[in-house]
């Protein structure tokens, strides 16, 4: 790199234009450099009100993606929509490098081969197989009973792209739905009986890494409404999901931030579920929570800069996901309560429209025992309307 | 206020495209809402990097301002460069509101005003007189003892618009390079035999105030190279000028931010030096180092909402303004140590040019000790080149 990378001319490029390139691209800015942002959407995305330097393209277009990144220093995933094969073009075609690499994330950006990888690692990841037939279909009913949940092995994210399926004829007619005669692979994994669903982020680059406490993620409907750090669980188990989170991030050479989300099973056994090579809804709460959030890690890894401290600012933090309660344009009502409890923050994406179930925002609340904590920010933000 | 501040399509516009407006403007966006820039320059400002609604115009112009705060819900200031009239104008031609209100404003926006405002609240200030002749000039001499301090009463920052004159000739002469000729009211202010130079902010709206810690700037050549907070003086003097602060606030009615810097006399006396309608560089530190920095209760102040906990994060809090140290393209080198320290947090300003003692970004260090801290602070970041 001939540029120095903290000058107000260096500019780094987020591919995806959503509140997770926003939150980087805030730490960016606290940087000094510039932020460019490129997106597949005519609507105006929450990045885009924070940069003069905004594109439109199509994610499937090499041409679109290299002339966005001639414009940048560098460029950094915010999704796991574009292609490998599509990334690794852009990169060469533009000579501006993306991290995560285009190598690396094509270890885990097809769910089957995530899997694969992970498992090849020695990371315990949960029961799955691919599943082309319905004798597959059957026969992973049989080996690891009903009900299971079937994915789309690209493209799903907070719920969208899985299904869970109880009998043949659901599983029959999730696949289809799914895409699966449209060439699109599914992945058929067994339904875990599990008693937390934790999460660590891990920031890597050439300087080091670091690794953020174990954290629990609490789901309702296949959405993450919430976050406890540390987790409710035994230290013991908290250490094995960051020695995990670490081993995985190194077996696909990561270089940005990662989170990994993990089920601790009735017996105590913890199963890589997902991985993300991007900021995390599950690290949110380090933006006060911990002295370094993932933003800002996920922008010194991406830069080359050497990594910050991921220690907690108090013994307990709660996130709390503000989704959308209405379909209208977006604003945010009876959040007094919430601004006013002294160690809380409120953070909203500036999504012009607010639709039902919609992240548009999250509240983060510091205190001192995590389930307390996480109850007390719920309280608080229980009446938002937004 | 028809629109909810809290909302996608809220402007909050910023007179003033510098880092004070950066950094507010970051804190704008976490809210969610958009930024809106003046400047009344051609080259490309910090803010103007990180919005895509950027205006250039005069200060001095009503129409242009008024063309401005037409697009933005509410306006407010980060420097003391316009004149409240015609703030006042713009205020009334636009319907838009400008907080701090220009009548506010008006009462400190000249230093010979903004003494006598202080004063008149029962307030102590350092000696001053508005001085018109040579007579003036003599008599404050004899009276107040030399040297003393002219200062041009609008205008000045960082020791600009400021001259040490030890006899006659030399008040001669800075009398009129800093205008005393041009129609522009001079102030004359007796040298203060000081131990400290304290600073306080304040912020202020109709849900009520909040004040943060005394905190002490270290000046070196009238520029402002450091922050200790709280400051290494006694209990007493913290809370004292921390009531004053408040005073202050109120006696002009003011919504908003507001910093106050005092010198601590010899004696022990606090005497008001100058006031800022605005974030300032004293409370830089708040980022890391308060629950609420100075920057998000700006944005809470002018935006109605009520204002967050100003509690300090660690036992100490040092800053260290990072001052331009060569003519280039604005880069950071030699930050490595300073990035790695764990409670350590560099920001840069993201002006395209560095000149030597330039404002180009600060460094905030969480400690324990407040003295240790600030030697520390200047030893991590004294390499840097910028």
């Amino acid at each position: 790199m001939d540029k120095s990378p903290l000058s107000a001319n260096f500019k780094l490029g987020f591919l995806g234009a959503g509140q997770l390139a926003r939150m980087s691209g805030l730490q960016a800015f606290r940087y000094g450099i510039q932020v460019g942002v490129f997106s597949d959407r005519d609507e105006n995305e929450p990045v885009q009100f924070m940069t003069p330097h905004s594109f439109t393209g199509s994610y499937d277009s090499v041409d679109d993606l290299t002339n966005f990144a001639k414009t940048c220093d560098v460029l950094t995933l915010e999704n796991e929509f574009i292609d490998s094969a599509v990334l690794r073009k852009a990169q060469e075609q533009s000579g501006t490098n993306i991290f995560p690499s285009p190598d690396s994330f094509a270890k885990i950006e097809n769910k089957f081969i995530e899997k694969r990888t992970f498992e090849g690692a020695g990371i315990s990841v949960t029961p799955y197989k691919l599943v082309k037939t319905v004798t597959d279909l059957k026969g992973f009913g049989q080996n690891y009973g009903w009900p299971y949940v079937l994915k789309s092995s690209k493209g799903g994210y907070d719920g969208y792209g899985n299904e869970t399926v109880k009998d043949i004829e659901e599983a029959k007619k999730a696949f289809n739905e799914l895409g699966g005669h449209d060439n699109r692979d599914i992945v058929a994994e067994a339904f875990v009986d599990f008693t937390h669903e934790l999460a660590v982020q891990v920031a890597r680059n050439e300087t080091g890494h670091v690794v953020y406490p174990c954290c629990e993620t609490v789901q309702e409907n296949h959405i993450c409404v919430g976050v406890k750090s540390p987790a409710p669980v035994p230290q013991s188990i908290q250490k094995e999901a960051q020695k995990i989170a670490v081993k995985a991030t190194e077996a696909i050479d990561g270089k940005g931030i990662y989170a990994y989300e993990f089920f601790l099973t009735k017996d105590g056994d913890l199963l890589l579920n997902e991985s993300a090579p991007r900021p995390h809804n599950s690290g949110h709460y380090t933006i006060e929570g911990c002295i370094t959030s993932q933003f800002e890690n996920h922008v010194r890894a991406v830069m080359g800069l050497p990594l910050g401290s991921t220690e907690l600012r108090a013994s307990a933090v709660a996130m709390t996901n503000l989704l959308g309660t209405d379909e209208r344009n977006a604003k945010v009502d009876n959040a007094l309560m919430a601004l006013s409890e002294s160690d809380g923050h409120l953070h909203v994406y500036g999504k012009l429209d607010s639709r039902v179930g919609r992240k548009m925002g999250h509240y983060t609340l510091l205190g001192q025992t995590v389930n307390e904590t996480y109850t007390q920010a719920t309280e608080l933000t229980d009446s938002i309307r937004i």
